[in-house]
């Protein structure tokens, strides 16, 4: 199987680290975002919404979208389970996985593409109003983060999840790419981020 | 099953609708957004976002966000099939219930908060240039699916799936409650939006 890769995207690297979870080797094809190679006709087909990471089966069939592609991945390759085995507990993972997508990573990505990096590339308009809003409700989910770690070892309860993947590459993301780096203070959450970060996976 | 609902609230929807298709029974609470009962102490307990809707189960676990409620009817209900059988079918449908979620669904959210009925309650601060830009983002989607719809049935192909069911309530309340009707022009869109809308489960 291939990944369409771009070094450096929190995106793709949340199928690496979840591939490598699992010990899955996977193809990695660089797809060069600076040079719009995502946004090309040919690309397209593969991935209809231009983004990458992509999985390219070996029979030519694609799958776009980072949770999808490890859906698909603990499909083939159960164990170790990731997304939850019984009914609750997929449910449980998911939504934490979808608190973190939709309250945090959406945070995050408005801050980046209203920052300095993409302003300078000219190709969006900037909304200093909308990073600012952005910012502070980043900074208020890390304050819930870091309350919620104080009594749970990890995103998801007891065990490492993709829910855990799905925060490790927006906080490091935040922290490289944006000005969106969490308050020393929060020191539940970094004592996390510290043991996640240990995980051999982490250095995808 | 206790659902917490709020009467037109999008959310809620989609897990009704689902609950339809399967003919699963669910004891409808209401919880009134307009009097902030989603965020008092007893409902965070609940719904850590204090967001609806959250499925309560007999034993008094409780599932927020409405996809993760969705996939554990799925599996406590297996029929009819909504989100995929095969790896590759699973994780297909979830790419575009995605694609409908990141791409759409945030789009006509950053309408909502900055538009004119939430602009009245006077909560959130409002900025028109953002919803400039999701106004514009959200009709450049409608093409695209438009587009797509021309050689599929459904959003995921053949048969309907819980990311028609994503589809319909973003447009049913994109059109009621912001102003963001698909244009006239876009006939494909109309084609699947009459036939999703005459089965039963559309009522609700």
């Amino acid at each position: 199987m291939k990944l369409y890769d771009y070094n450096g995207a929190p995106n793709p690297r949340r199928v690496k680290i979840f591939a490598a979870e699992k010990d899955i080797q996977l193809e990695l094809i660089q797809c060069d975002l600076a040079k719009g190679e995502h946004k090309t006709p040919e690309f397209i087909v593969k991935s209809p919404s231009g983004k990458i990471p992509v999985l390219e089966l070996d029979d030519g069939r694609c799958i776009s979208e980072s949770v999808a592609i490890c859906r698909y991945l603990e499909e083939i390759h159960p164990e170790p389970n990731l997304f939850g085995s019984t009914p609750y507990e997929l449910a449980y993972i998911e939504s934490r996985n979808r608190h973190l997508e939709l309250e945090l990573w959406t945070q995050i990505g408005i801050s980046w593409v209203n920052g300095p990096i993409v302003g300078r590339l000219g190709r969006f308009k900037q909304i200093k109003e909308a990073k600012e809003s952005s910012d502070k409700n980043t900074g208020k989910f890390y304050e819930r983060l870091n309350d919620e770690l104080a009594v749970i070892q990890f995103v998801a309860g007891d065990r490492y999840t993709v829910a855990d993947i799905t925060l490790l590459t927006a906080i490091d993301f935040a922290t490289a790419m944006v000005d969106l780096k969490p308050d020393p203070d929060l020191t539940n959450l970094y004592r996390w981020h510290k043991e996640v970060s240990e995980r051999p996976s982490s250095k995808m």
